[in-house]
């Protein structure tokens, strides 16, 4: 038997080493193969490189994910060892000192590992392979026998000097332990401490003050293996997909969701909601969770909004980190988006000034002498029902077919995007050089986040699924009406790589230094508004089955739950346990009758002063969005931001109709001005509301025809009389009915500041007829979305925008001015 | 004297240790502090921390900045232990096993390491401070007494028992021993393996058969701080500029730039061999050395050209990261030119539509009661003339001149910009949407690299000259003529803040683990066309004396080179030893009369047989070039790229005319095929070049005139017999001149394919009038860009983008299709 020690010179790189084991793996001469490598080489892929029948050390079959910190010893161990380590213990073997200790069978890493650690205890060490000459002699020397993987009664019991004490261990035994090692547990995480100042800082002060833990620090203390994260600076990581296969057996924690009451169009908090509580959960009751968060649009930052990342002492930090680049998706998203734009264009170009059998040479060109179809070409050819693969035998009617997309420019709905706020752009003329021949058209710019790519991302679920997702998106249609896909354009792979590394949720922490995922954040107005199906896949399994992952829905409840059960969860097959309805004094008020509210205005008295009339009043809105939330079998914990005008008695107040209108509790929150601990109560209400008996159910069955869908939701969640479609919207329904469309998910564009379409109506509206003024559809991403009234995709810069504010400090590099 | 032991929980972040320690810096009742932490804690930021007065330890002012690895003890040591027990070695004392050790004087992280390596040692140790009670009892007991800063003789003759040795370290001896080992020195780099394959694969697949070395080892190898680096997943880094200033007083490498002949639309191989030769210099022959290269536009990889991270056995790998987003800049060069176009935009509508007064209250809004001017309006106010700082006391005349930029539409001239080969943005018109109420104008999107801000990225010597040079920059005229600046529209920060991560060069590798810096990649059409500043004074740094940095200029040296010498060389002050020029038979038969060369089409047969009168023929070119470096006063050597079609005959054809026109040496390279081991001969000529007598130049005089700069350029470099300006391109002269930017340097904008405007002219033309048919100028950047014909800034697909071949396996993760 040759046993190879793989002992490569220090610097070498996994993937070296996971090359020469592969090698060794089907080299017939080599028997076994035993690691002895740097620690910090033990992952997970190194080990299980090795083949299950060369491995000398039983180290794959174990399922070695990750070195373990063992106190005792200080110094990192492969798994293997602390559970042998373990056993040795468990059997009452604590002291070793002065013994002599055999290892048999157990002579790579594991058995040195083992050595090392025995002789630091005091022992004296050797090991020896089963049938090597000298096992006889060494058993005899031996007080301590440990036995590897082969059963202790291989050996012949004369061999063996009396009171030799004998240790076995199983692979089986440390495989159970290794697994349940992995399984759920209370995080041991470190938490930042708040000392909350008053008053409450501008939102950059306090993320600055606060330094945050480095994101490998965190990761580890949330059980992710160094395999499965890439690290972004020092605070913030990509986590890799390959977790969710490994944690798969793993069970899910509670899903929280976050929505709101109709807002004021100062927005609610709740995004500081969902920090706050996953801060008391986690800092505060010790409770592991997480919370997913959608990535904000760098063009609000600059423009009048401002940052997204929570607020006062409920944050995401860096602050700046968070509402900047992050790690680069909306600019893959940007990058992928335009691509395929300035694809439809160019190809309509070359369509319009070359003849088939041009188009055709120029697509399937002789390349050192040799003319192939690429794959995707091969795709394309299949679609269209020519099952030939040699370019030279199609038919002149088939060339045709297969060059000429004939894309109606008119029916052209992908447009390209921008993550800035430019007006500007909102309508334009392109193609007005000279080099494109006179083939202008109208077109526009959309921010980025308004991209289908946006959507998708945020619903996809794996490589794979996404890869199909953007294939499948529909930019026109051919002149015969029929779709015109990415996949048809050829484009498909080169997006699918354009978004290889945004597919990856983005790790960062609160103030208190518990997790947080930030991945996605498609536009409200005309996509579905929630942050990813994947980032909440993964904090599931990170939470584990006691754990809580909260996520937010955009808009109020009857727009984004909504869309977050009808569409998300559908798409996930994700059950929610509790939703949290995020309800402040100031928008009840408003919907009480109070005076307007408008951003940038100083607030009226009415909201400033006790007024418990206006509340009693409002509260039919907060009530109406708990029955929404009842339609979906689901308990519902109303969450009462409050502002430090309100009154201890309009506080009792809403809580006291809440719970009468059906809500399981509701509790005042203080977090913005406390933190964690400002949202305890809130936290402790929705653990148990977390245990309450759950129905959960879709509102519509995506089989019932588009206008069904639409009449389903309109009616039964914004409480209208009936719909009606213009005609444009009825042949864009009959249009995606024909193309096969109809059994999509609905995506409603409403506005968000009334549960009808007039933003004006407050309090709970009635007896009006919704109307549709079109219906579009984002094939790719998966659902239909019908326009009521005209939505805006591109928001425009003041006279005075935020960057006047911001400023870099060229020697601290200290951002200035972000909020 | 109350001594703080800083000792925080494990896990706590360097950030909070350094609040801590500033906290008890100014705390009066602490005389010193002494630090107690794990390993990973001690860095530079840590310990620089500590005030020099309350430094117990000697930490400070040894600047540690690392921890070093000690094979010995197998364990991380902070550096100053590491003197002091390498100054014990060289004192002879290398035993200490059974002797009792005293430390006096050097109880906190020092002492305490010092102690557990003695006792490691074998020694019985002790410490104790100076002045306390039981010195004396102590001295008397010990065999060894290590004295920290203070002197020994401090100490009382009588209290020591006779024999005792005693070893005393001084401050300024360890800070001595530190400077020192940050000197210079040969990086103990481990090199990647190549073994090419003939024939030689594609470069992907090339690629993605080497594994890269982890890019924190990269980092360590080269001498960087941990602290120094902010890793971008495992094969990306990026630098801190932090690393300047440390390393200040380390005198530079060699500087290298690589140039080439006029091309051949095909492009002769500059990066091929930029990589090639550090391959060389650092994997062959053990020098030091880094390539500075520029990060390519993404349109490119995804339309016509294809990377550009080298090619065949001669590259930078991953490739597909290289291609790629990278780490992002030029992403956020995107986001800061269009937020700066939107603002132009947007800028122009709110005054158009407001009164003066309108526009003042909205410019400076009363917020909170309270009214007052932002840092970047009173930076305008100042230069405006306009000293007040109280909004309310500005008269109308000074409220008008304020708030009314009065941009000119008609002289915009900044324009938008996308990573992508979109024609159809080339010319278009925008604000046709209702809410722009009419304002349409015409404009265009360029390609991001053509984009002034990464010009200024590229010339940009600091955080602070960054923020500077993007404030500069001239976006347009107003009514009167006068510039319009990034300033003025108040978004100087924001657009600095934008740029913050993007100004750090990053980290990547060449096939065989050699380091590469990837830095800016302005436009070669109407920018300089050479990577950053701020890369090559890094790699210089880090190189150290007897090293090599070397970096490419964009196409022929006529262009390429004379903008490197006289524009960035100009920007950085740096010196480059040695020219690089590489040439091909390719391209020299092209020069002598061959026929055409096309992208696309098959290479006619005097291009793949020898045919030795078109090389001599052709060489004029190379004869001319040689002849325009010298002009630069620097030694040039000659690269022939040999392709596996050019005979020996021809080879060496090459080789003797380049030296008979007086280059310092000519070499054929190989490195294509063979990677590094294919450019030792060159390496070799290149190391022997530096070391000739350098009387470097500059072209001309900034102060000239502007069209005299031109006609230097014009009649020295491309030989022209005169220029001629058309009447817009003399008032554009004139108005910049008025403007006061007369006195810029000169970066033509021409043709790369000919020396002179025609691309049809091969060879060496002579006699033509070189038109020159507009000005423009980058103030921020700081050049003057005079065009010779039109040039496009923004390429379009073709028929058949290279993305058709662009595919992500899903399962794999891997890219395919690039090259």
């Amino acid at each position: 038997m040759r046993v190879i020690h793989i002992c490569l010179p220090e610097g070498s790189s996994k993937d070296e080493i996971v090359n020469e084991i592969l090698r060794l793996n089907e080299d017939p001469n080599v028997q076994g193969l035993a690691l002895d490598l740097p620690e910090s080489l033990y992952s997970s892929k190194v080990l299980n490189a090795v083949k299950p029948e060369k491995d000398v050390d039983g180290l794959s079959d174990v399922n070695l994910g990750r070195l373990v910190r063992d106190d005792a010893y200080d110094c990192l161990i492969p798994p293997t060892v602390c559970a042998v380590m373990e056993l040795l213990e468990d059997l009452g073997e604590t002291s070793y000192r002065g013994k002599t200790v055999l290892l048999v069978g157990a002579d790579g890493a594991v058995g040195a590992a083992l050595q090392c650690l025995l002789q630091r205890e005091g022992a004296a060490t050797g090991s020896c392979r089963w049938k090597a000459p000298q096992l006889r002699t060494k058993l005899q020397h031996a007080d301590v026998v440990i036995v590897g993987s082969t059963k202790p009664d291989d050996v012949p019991g004369s061999w063996i000097k009396p009171g030799t004490i004998i240790i076995s261990f199983s692979r089986d035994l440390l495989s159970e332990r290794w697994i349940q090692s992995q399984r759920y547990r209370k995080w041991d995480l470190r938490c930042l401490k708040l000392q909350p100042l008053s008053p409450v800082p501008s939102d950059i002060e306090i993320s600055r003050a606060q330094s945050p833990k480095a994101v490998d620090v965190l990761a580890k203390e949330i059980g992710l293996l160094t395999d499965e994260i890439e690290i972004y600076g020092q605070t913030k990581a990509k986590v890799r997909l390959s977790l969710l296969e490994r944690l798969k057996d793993q069970p899910d924690g509670k899903y929280v969701l976050v929505a709101g009451i109709t807002p004021t169009p100062l927005g609610e908090g709740k995004s500081t909601v969902t920090i706050g509580l996953v801060q008391a959960l986690t800092a505060h009751l010790n409770i592991n969770s997480f919370a997913c968060l959608r990535q904000p649009s760098q063009g609000p930052t600059f423009g009048v909004k401002g940052g997204a990342a929570g607020g006062g002492y409920a944050q995401v930090i860096p602050m700046e980190e968070f509402n900047l680049h992050l790690t680069g998706d909306i600019h893959a998203i940007t990058a992928a988006n335009n691509l395929l734009a300035a694809a439809i264009d160019a190809r309509i170009l070359h369509e319009n000034t070359q003849s088939d059998k041009a188009l055709y040479n120029r697509l399937v060109p002789v390349v050192n002498g040799v003319r192939e179809f690429s794959a995707i070409q091969l795709a394309r050819l299949r679609r269209l029902g020519i099952n030939k693969t040699d370019p030279g035998t199609l038919t002149e009617e088939e060339i045709s077919k297969f060059a000429r997309l004939d894309i109606d420019p008119s029916t052209i709905t992908w447009q390209r995007v921008v993550d800035t706020n430019d007006r500007f752009l909102r309508k334009i003329t392109v193609g007005q050089a000279n080099t494109e021949k006179g083939f202008v058209r109208q077109a526009q710019f959309d921010i980025a986040v308004a991209s289908e790519i946006m959507a998708i991302l945020a619903l996809t679920t794996s490589l794979q699924d996404m890869k199909e997702r953007l294939g499948k998106m529909v930019v026109a249609n051919d002149k015969k009406g029929e779709p015109v896909t990415a996949e048809d354009l050829g484009v498909t792979g080169a997006l699918a790589v354009l978004m290889k590394d945004a597919i990856k949720p983005t790790l960062m922490q609160t103030l208190e230094g518990t997790p947080v995922f930030v991945h996605a954040g498609p536009f409200a107005n005309i996509a579905h508004g929630n942050s990813s199906v994947l980032a909440d896949k993964i904090a599931l399994k990170l939470v584990g089955e006691k754990g809580f992952v909260v996520t937010e829905a955009g808009f109020g409840a009857d727009i984004g739950m909504e869309k977050f059960f009808n569409i998300k969860c559908r798409a996930s097959g994700l059950v929610p346990s509790v939703v949290v309805l995020v309800a402040t004094v100031r928008a009840l008020k408003m919907h009480g009758g109070g005076p307007n509210v408008t951003a940038g205005a100083p607030l009226k008295k009415e909201y400033t002063e006790e007024n418990l009339q206006l509340v009693a009043d409002g509260c039919c809105n907060l009530q109406k969005q708990i029955q929404i939330t009842q339609l979906f079998g689901v308990p519902v914990v109303v969450a009462l931001n409050v502002f430090k005008t309100d009154s201890p008695a309009e506080v009792d107040l809403v809580c006291e109709i809440a719970k009468q209108s059906g809500a399981f509790d509701a509790v005042p929150c203080n977090h913005w001005s406390a933190g964690g601990r400002g949202a305890v109560k809130l936290a402790q209400a929705v653990e148990k509301a977390a245990n309450q008996k759950n129905s959960f159910k879709y509102l519509y069955n995506l089989e019932l025809p588009i206008v069904e869908k639409i009449r389903i939701i309109a009616q039964k969640v914004y409480g209208a009389q009936d719909i009606e479609l213009s005609p444009a919207a009825q042949s864009q329904v009959d249009r995606y009915t024909r193309q096969g469309f109809g059994n999509l998910p609905i995506c409603m564009a409403k506005t968000h500041l009334s549960l009808s379409h007039q933003p004006e109506r407050k309090g709970v509206p009635t007896g009006f007829i919704l109307p549709i003024s079109d219906v579009r559809a984002s094939i790719g991403a998966g659902f239909i979305y019908p326009l009521v009234g005209t939505m805006s995709t591109m928001p425009g810069l003041p006279t005075r925008p935020c960057f006047y504010d911001i400023d870099l400090d060229p020697v601290t590099e200290q951002v200035k001015g972000l909020f």
